[in-house]
């Protein structure tokens, strides 16, 4: 897989799994595709307030510093984790937000945006907690970074074993609705992601 | 609290939750005592295996270097953990083991060492997979690194509410544990630490 550097922020707030999103993204690299990554928490003053970030590096070589400046990648799970990040995303980078929790306003013109509800398709499976992986899935399909089936052993081999076949089921749901989302993109049939945004 | 940089690893296989016992120590120093905290997994190739290590960096200023490179505290709760990072622990350091999942050989004498049965003591909670918040709480008791009720607030802040009250019994009986020993070491009820471990 082409990939030189590759920073990913995971952003939300607490209680929405955050750091087990941005680790099975990690191990999904490191562990089954023989990459490297990092997944770094900090934790400064500015933690106070049950917001919850990560960082993960994804790389082809050992990696030496670890923390993201500027992503490559921003996944957002809540508007104010939104508010902070989105400017530092890299021209040419990705949004991805849960559409529900987030209203995106003021994207540049060369960030694509893709949008999710999956705290909505988590409880579709009964279990709300399940919306970090719902967003892995997601990140997945739309950003097409990873194998989704290393992906898949990742969250497999990060959960509790009678807890895998709900986050399977999770992860496939994320999966398909980014993969539908981003052939609808392709056949035109929808706006360009930023101005569909003015649905959320 | 006196504290410039402290590093800490924390490492078992996958499952016994290293990944949330690191970060509530990071919580507990950042979120509740005004301090700064970084945590880190790093996964390369060697994470293959089913083995878990984070790494954790307390500071009382902002950290531009989120790496451990030699220990101050070593949490092991595999052998293979310990044979692969005791080696690299500082002098004078501190190595914390799950006394029952852990055989320690080899100790420098400049190296302490606490072992307590977390997994055992778990166990006696009911769950097992609480094993990691009582290695937190023995933790905070044998180094009295940390404030025992911002680690305490760090853990109720980190768990689902549903299982808070579980997770707080856990660290309350490793703490207790811990304290116990310290004080028989103290009394010199008890051989050395070194020596004890003969009886492992």
């Amino acid at each position: 897989m082409l990939r030189m550097l590759t920073e990913i922020r995971i952003a939300g707030f607490g209680g929405q799994g955050v750091i087990l999103a941005a680790s099975v993204i990690g191990k999904a690299v490191a562990i089954f595709e023989g990459g490297f990554a990092t997944m770094t928490q900090s934790f400064g003053p500015e933690a106070r307030g049950g917001s919850s970030s990560a960082q993960v590096i994804l790389s082809n070589d050992p990696i030496l510093y670890p923390y993201v400046t500027r992503p490559d990648i921003l996944v957002v799970m809540s508007q104010e984790a939104y508010t902070r990040f989105a400017p530092q995303l890299k021209p040419g980078g990705i949004l991805i937000t849960e559409q529900e929790l987030v209203r995106v306003d003021q994207v540049p013109e060369n960030i694509r945006v893709y949008g999710v509800p999956a705290t909505r398709l988590a409880e579709e499976l009964g279990r709300k907690v399940v919306l970090n992986i719902v967003m892995v899935g997601f990140f997945g399909a739309v950003t097409n970074l990873v194998d989704p089936a290393s992906l898949r052993k990742a969250v497999e081999d990060s959960v509790p074993p009678a807890m895998a076949k709900l986050n399977l089921q999770a992860f496939d749901k994320g999966f398909e609705y980014g993969a539908e989302l981003v052939q609808r993109l392709a056949e035109g049939l929808e706006a360009e992601p930023a101005d569909a945004l003015e649905s959320v």
